[in-house]
């Protein structure tokens, strides 16, 4: 008989509960990886509310922590024991949108070999990692190691917020010099602050309505934090640039009025680097983009996946460039998972990023 | 007292008026060019139309070809009576937007050196070229002489459409082997087909909805024509790539159907080279972008300018790898230019563009 | 007993012969590939001389067109029988390299993912595609299907030069309305010329000491024809461009000679992209590069493979923008590979490439 | 009669003196910067030693602190006693190169619009800044203002090392996560360290035999400090990265030890990013370069200039992202500067670089 594990799985609209799964078998290519860290995403919330679709039965999770625990028979180069992350993207290396570069956005297994989304794998399309394994697909190209002396919460953020912040910053091609607005500062939006000032804005603006988060914000690397619940950020960003207005405006939230907002602080030939979740189609107003001959670019960006990129977040960390550690306000088991997602889904208690713990 | 000329001058909505005015005057590092051929083009009916708000008795057109009249005092490295042209969009370069690389925002004399549309003086802040004469500012950095026998209506394209088309398909940074999608086949869109074809396009899908326009694309490299009257271009466009969709869509028109049918026939990655002139807000349909999460671009680009730009597009022609002769379908004396844009404003009579000779 | 099947093997320097040896075992990633038709590159004559080591005993030949035989148990996407080619160079799609796109320094298996040259397997490290088969590695991420219609000899191109060519063009960064030298114009040089053309230069000026490439060159995009055997070609090259000097200089045939030409010719700014396979140290001469103060690229470059960059090959191809099989100039057999190789290797009778069919 | 003024004239290899000159006239597009301070280049000292050729008679200095003390006729957007600086490179702005963003090859006046080096004109073509007052060209495009607040010190290295130093990271590409290693740490060096910290590199790996170069490498943001008198640099950097090597080599002294040495530390497909002035010719050695296959990059870069630039760089100072006023080691009057060029030029003192002050 199978072993058994728990793992927090979707069953429908408002219900993500923890029940107990088969371990996974792991296929020629795979890795299983015991679970030793992992957290909840905002994504995660989108699915539990039913606003972003997932089979029933699926488990939740997309940022694994953890250690092999078994390895695919043609899986060369990594040892059982050994500590690993992997992205929440998990390409497989030999799509054709892999092999461009593209590994987001990974078609393996599809006619064209493109797919929409098709990247993000765990937690979405197969199971996923808040439980005590999970199943990675096309391990070598995704799992991981983690340097000698980082502990599981250090590295925590790697595998999704901060490769999705930092992507924000540069799909911007933020410049050394740039002046950088980032709307909204739950964890994406902080880290594309800590992104913005890794790639050298010399005035970087955040945006928040929490002041735990503008604190939060300033102390990772915002030279001004805006409050847009007392001030239209707008008017007080052409303020702060003289009228001139940000090189790079990133939208980190997922509204309507984020994204509006975002385009009108845009100089003329700026950048919005996208990277909310939206639930509603968008309205680009005609003004703010000199009805289209003023040079703008949006640009959205999902996290970017595979194990080079996880090298390079944990170089940012191993480097102690920045330190991330101070996102992750709430620590719970995954016995305790229903209640965490409770306090991350209502954001109480200035909860940014939580530890799950199996 | 000062010589006279002819012009074309907007009066205000719905008129443009052939009407007489005294020939510019020239300061230190302006030139005077007596114009030899020039056009109308589409945005000059938007001006028309008082959709592109522009000051009651400007001269309007950008589109120049002549010979120097006169230099300015402190214009050095022309002569008296050379062919020359000018682009549509004539920047300073030395304003902040302008040492930057972005000439067609061009801020020169502003507070900050950036200005929405700015570098688009001709027609549209100063006095234009639909007259005997024009006064090109900053010479040095504008005018870039003709080569030797390339006749007028070979070079009447660069200043604008041409410059304009091709931007839309380096927008898209368009690699060899891409496949192509050019909504609407004006003028416009089919310098876009040509630039595609020029960056190395290997499947080039042209829409329109007028028969000789589709004729023309194909004429002009097109691989496929769709006539957007009869069958649904995002279907075929679907069907014609086997369900993948395009890399790069170009938007040529400046309506919210093909902005969205451009969308709509994005692969996952790929960037929406925006070159409309838009008269309303846009809608982002949230399918097509993945909900934010497709690594999709979207690129607004308005005509490069500049003598380097203009000697590029002059080496196009000049090597015969594009010949824009065949947009020329009319020809008009400076003094009917009120009956060219009647025929040009309505599109009668198979119109792409309209050569006007003072 | 293991079915035999014939073989190119190098022996030692001077000696590639036919052998026999066993038909490959294929592993749960590769691919059987049944060869149709081959061909045999510059980079092999290195080996047959000893300039280039390979272990003796190898299978030589990097450049396969075939038909799938059989596929490895963890394979999907394909099926036997499939007509297919895969690049010259086979990535893993896993490796640190390979998921950072740099595929041809492939170093899936090294300790750090990352291994000079290592992206180039067949007929390299593992054995090669002058056979009746070859064992293709990674097959997910390298074969190609051919598109219905194309002959072998038509795609024959595609695996190794073409790639290659076109990549000299594309490390150049080649713009639309670009001036281009490209310095001999074998089978490389001329896919150089080929590539420069797609992009968009509008002068592109090839050089060469054979009179029948030097034709090769005009058919095939070059405006002008520099017989260096006859006139120096760094004196014509900034005659031709009235002493500005060229954009970019591609150089494509490994020489001192050569790539002091072409960074003679460059522009302050341009690119000196270099293809060649050097047996010596270079010298880059002071004067050119003004002391190390001109803003000169130096940029060099391998075969760019993987199945993704081999459908924009069969793109170029099947799209009619490049016609490649004029290369093709003299037919042989498996059977009769020495010949070939001697043919080949002393660039006699006008050859350009050699078609191998077992 | 013409008011004189002091400056620091170059009379032949070995001398250069303070002499009396007249105080420039200004021409419409020039401005007359009165200096209040100025320093001396490594580059001055290739002049001083008849390595770099100039004129006889030429004012020496490229690197202006001062106040507007006059503008041309021509020149608006600026007021007299305004506190200003101007980059090494004055562009014209105008010129084809420049119009193309190749500011630092500007050629506004020769026949073509390229020159190499031709951006470089203070001190080296026409008269430089080591004097009470200096012309500056173009000035619309080359006076950056300085921030309330900044002293002259503060704000010394913007318009040179500073320049040039980021500029040697931003030409290596350098991405978040990557290793950098930066060959030689005087004023240039120690730049290009700061320049690879701005840009997010997370491992940087300084070289000098000075110990109080390195020391100041570790402050200004080295992860590492290699003294290359005592250890070999190449087996070193080696072994910091486990083999690996580099991502890219920044070269900031012009030997060709160094410039080997950083080739002998890439990566596959990595770059060296060149910023040394050379007396010799460069030897390419094969091994490093993979005999022209793995795929590398070297890229010669001069300081970029203009006034957008130099915004940026005042941009870096004023938000307090870097201090480079610990490199001003030493101080001087005008009256003294044969006193600092011996002291530089022998670099006595451990001095990084003298401000001087008329």
């Amino acid at each position: 008989m199978a072993a058994r594990m728990k793992a927090a799985v979707f069953v429908g609209p408002g219900r993500i509960v923890l029940d107990e799964k088969p371990v996974p078998d792991v296929g020629p290519l795979d890795a299983l990886v015991r679970i030793t860290t992992t957290t909840i995403c905002g994504t995660d919330i989108h699915i539990l509310k039913g606003e972003y679709p997932v089979a029933s039965g699926l488990t939740i999770g997309h940022e694994p922590v953890g250690v092999i625990e078994k390895l695919g028979s043609a899986v060369k180069g990594y040892r059982e024991g050994q500590r690993v992350i992997a992205g929440a993207i998990t390409p497989s290396g030999y799509s054709y949108a892999s092999l461009a570069g593209d590994h987001a956005q990974d078609g393996a297994g599809t006619a064209h070999g493109w797919k929409p989304v098709g990247g993000w794998k765990l937690g979405h399309i197969i199971d996923g990692c808040q439980a005590e394994f999970v199943r990675v697909p096309d391990a070598m190209a995704n799992l991981a190691p983690i340097p000698d002396g980082l502990t599981d919460e250090e590295v925590l953020m790697c595998p999704d917020i901060m490769s999705t912040g930092l992507a924000g910053a540069e799909s911007g091609a933020i410049k050394v010099g740039d002046t950088v607005a980032v709307f909204a500062q739950g964890p994406i939006g902080l880290c594309a602050t800590v992104g913005a000032r890794l790639m050298g804005a010399t005035t970087i603006i955040a945006t928040d309505m929490l002041p735990e988060r503008l604190d939060m914000a300033r102390r990772l690397g915002a030279d001004h934090a805006i409050d847009s619940a007392k001030v239209d950020p707008v008017a007080e960003i052409m303020r702060l640039t003289d009228g001139r207005g940000v090189d790079v405006a990133i939208e980190a939230l997922g509204l309507q009025a984020t994204f509006e907002a975002a385009l009108r602080v845009l100089r003329p030939g700026g950048t919005l680097s996208s990277l909310g979740v939206y639930s509603k189609d968008l309205t680009v107003p005609l003004g703010p983009i000199a009805a289209g001959l003023g040079d703008h670019r949006i640009i959205t960006t999902l996290c970017p996946g595979g194990k080079e990129r996880m090298r390079r977040m944990l170089n940012v960390i191993n480097s102690g460039r920045a330190d991330l550690k101070p996102l992750v306000t709430h620590r719970f088991k995954l016995d305790d998972i229903e209640a965490a997602y409770d306090l991350f889904g209502h954001q109480r208690d200035g909860v940014l990023k939580v530890a799950i713990t199996p």
